[in-house]
């Protein structure tokens, strides 16, 4: 192998994102500097800033969306009494084996308090003191946190690790009409933001009985299908009804002069979640691929030079940058020592969106190559129009990250008319539709089989469309009251 | 007293910053529900929407201008193992006594974590696996987090409380001399967004040698100081040396080919404690006064009605608000059924910059009435000049506040050549600036004579400028090689 072959080897990605995913996306991790797994405590990770410029970006479009809705934003401390935890009895079920406890201080014995694994008992605590009269209704608030999960399962980085950065908006109504509304529109921020802006898309998913938020009346969460078939439960939006006003004593003094308590829901987008799925979906063989509108650089310029021109190319290329950074673009010239080949297949890897090519020829003719990082394809651009050119194949590349993500999750999936074929289906990748007995509790016995046999879960009905069945259930062959999806999940 | 006196009493607030500032502290934040007293942790706060979203803002300011300095944000776990913490001597002396302990998961007992009280032994450790060449320096992260500290001295809510939440930038160099730039660039950051643009003047003051950070080679604060005297400690800035690049072995090949450690800085701007400056010192008898460019609502809109065109009115200001808020200028009108007087009151406790009064004469004529917040006038401005007038009135208003916490700061700074003097500025709410023998180890007892007797310390030297003793330790008479500033402090 000569020296340039063994070099350019070095840069290039070349992993197969469809037959090796997993290994696809712990390299991807590593060479596109998105986390390190070696900071010295189990399950917890750090984020560098390739990952987080994006992640940012995903939490103000999130952020906007929810203040829009009528969310104001608050801090809560991460620490939770545990006698808070524990008013909910299902709720502290749920989470107690999950929960980090911090017992010391300084050299002292503390009573325990509990990490937060989610803010539910830490608002309520306030929003009893706070929430007086129908007036005070709707009350809504989110904050962006971070929150700590003893997961026992295997860790992966963004997908589940022990710390996590997510949102959580905690909504009160005066009726189950207004709250279920909420759930509606918070499944439309999901839309607008996670689907319509990241070009993830999902299906919003009642869970069955077994598999609802401990505390809640129902859960609708949100399933996004992996490159290997697995899917990955994004932001889940919860019906507490009056579980947690009753515990915690939140009640309002209505228009009818009667003392009720309030209806509740929750929303939680988990950012580094959606992370995970938005490089997993958007990423090809060649490393990632950002939508346009969260890459951490828009466009790379590459300068192409002779050593007799170097300077002036360079100079060129900075003017550009200048130039283009002024449009609320953000773009860097890559200066490195590197040759342009090695440019081109690092940046490519990394994800950028644009990358603009500047030698010689481009400045005197006044005509740039732009390369387009999904369709791996260069066009050349006039000068004077480079910068509606870029927006406008920002906005293009997005627009097919998105369809293509459209194509292939609408072909993963697949009807079922027995366990045979909802293993074949789950083999090839897929989500298996199907008929089945109930979501409720006397549904589960049909789902454990699917579990252990398959190893794979019922992850509910749809919450967007009514579906009728169209078969009996396919595994006790009973009359079918719901149409499930079945999946392997994360 | 009649019902209205009655009612305008509760409406109105009325209490003197300047007489009884710990008052006027403690009411406001509860009446204009910044924080929240009541969750039950000990030295823990909710913080409410109307800080909250004050607070984001001025993390967007510090975000912004660091990023611009070449910082990239990351995000580091919460939780610190206890061997990392105790890999630099100094450093965990300081800070042990402080650290909240996290010893068990579900119903397990695991090995110590330390609750991050600031993030050093964190990042370091990564550091050392991140560096390898004179190529990677600078380095430099920062992230946005928050902190806990088991504080022992009383908590108050945004001045010191055993969570808050700051930015911490942590910064590697080659060479001593590009590290001590850092240090003043870190100054320069501070200069430009806490005093130019929150208005919040200080003094870069480089600590004594007993009250540096601990595990640093010096540390330089800035004091600012709060209507009842008392200075606070603002974003501080510590020369780390080599003492942690030593302790995590954070080594780089230089370009001479030889290993050696690297020169480190840290920043630290405290959101949360920026906060308690900017409403203590813009804050009036009337409640708070914002800065335009921080206001959670820059501009509020009152009705002004009777009955029979109650309607209309509302209308057009709803028209208006959305004509404004167009503009990217933050906008709500007051549609509650409080009487105009009351509104007016509210929103001047809550510290709105600006106030649109709009009437039936007002809509006729195209000539809307505006209240400027914190010199309590009224002007009338022109409708087609609404917009413009807005803008100006805001800048100006930034302006003013400015100006007039730098005259206050200014005038707070008196000579002192006597402990008697000292004494005299100290109960005058000033800072006294005088001759002192040494801020090395050998001027901490006459330090502690100042400490004991008048309940104040040494705050340190101005690292901007360089000032000249001029007359001899306003302690123990001997030669003064230093001018330093005494105060109280928070």
């Amino acid at each position: 192998m000569d020296k340039k072959t063994e070099k350019s080897e070095k840069v290039t990605f070349n992993i197969s994102k469809d037959k090796e995913f997993s290994s696809w996306f712990s390299e991807i991790i590593k060479r596109a500097e998105l986390a390190d797994l070696r900071y010295n405590v189990k399950g917890f990770v750090v984020f560098r800033p390739w990952s987080v410029t994006v992640m940012e970006k995903m939490y103000d479009f999130f952020e906007k969306e929810l203040q829009a809705q009528g969310h104001l934003p608050c801090y809560f401390p991460a620490v939770i009494p545990e006698e808070n935890f524990e008013k909910e009895a299902e709720h502290v079920e749920g989470f107690e084996p999950e929960v980090f406890w911090v017992t010391g201080a300084g050299e002292n014995k503390i009573k325990r308090l509990a990490l937060r694994p989610t803010s539910e008992t830490a608002f309520y605590q306030l929003y009893s003191l706070w929430i007086r009269s129908w007036k005070d209704l709707p009350f809504r608030l989110y904050q962006r946190a971070n929150v700590w999960r003893y997961e026992t399962k295997a860790t992966r980085p963004f997908i589940r690790s022990r710390e996590f950065y997510w949102i959580e908006a905690h909504d009160c109504f005066s009726t189950r009409e207004e709250a279920e509304r909420q759930v509606k529109e918070d499944i439309e921020v999901t839309e607008r933001i996670m689907h319509q802006k990241f070009g993830i898309p999902f299906l919003p998913l009642k869970r069955p009985e077994w598999d609802k938020f401990k505390g809640a009346v129902y859960t609708i969460g949100s399933d996004s299908i992996m490159p290997d078939g697995k899917v990955i439960q994004q932001p889940s939006t919860h019906l507490l009804g009056q579980n947690f006003s009753k515990a915690f004593d939140i009640r309002f003094r209505d228009k009818d002069g009667k003392e009720k308590f309030v209806w509740q829901t929750c929303y939680g987008p988990c950012i580094s979640r959606i992370f995970a799925s938005l490089i997993a979906i958007h990423g090809d063989d060649n490393g990632l691929v950002f939508p346009f509108c969260l890459a951490p650089i828009q466009v790379i310029i590459v300068p192409i030079f002779k050593k007799s021109n170097k300077e002036k190319i360079e100079k060129e290329c900075i003017n550009l940058r200048n130039i283009i950074s002024e449009e609320n673009i953000s773009v860097d010239v890559d200066l490195s020592e590197n040759t342009p080949g090695e440019k081109f297949y690092f940046w490519e890897m990394k994800g950028v969106p644009l990358r603009l090519e500047i030698g010689e020829k481009e400045i005197n003719d006044k005509k740039f190559t732009l390369f387009i990082r999904d369709i791996r394809k260069k066009i050349k651009v006039e000068g004077k129009k480079l910068i509606s050119e870029i927006k406008k194949q920002g906005e293009e590349l997005d627009r097919r990250l998105k369809e293509n993500a459209d194509k292939n999750f609408k072909n993963s999936i697949v009807d079922a008319y027995s366990k045979k074929e909802i293993e074949e289906i789950l083999n090839k990748k897929k989500i298996a539709r199907c008929n089945f007995c109930s979501i409720s509790d006397e549904g589960e016995k049909c789902a454990e089989i699917i579990e252990k046999e398959l190893l794979a879960s019922i992850r509910g009905v749809r919450a967007d469309i009514d579906e009728k069945p169209f078969d009996k259930c396919v595994i006790c062959g009973k009359d079918a009251n719901f149409v499930v999806y079945i999946a392997k999940s994360y």
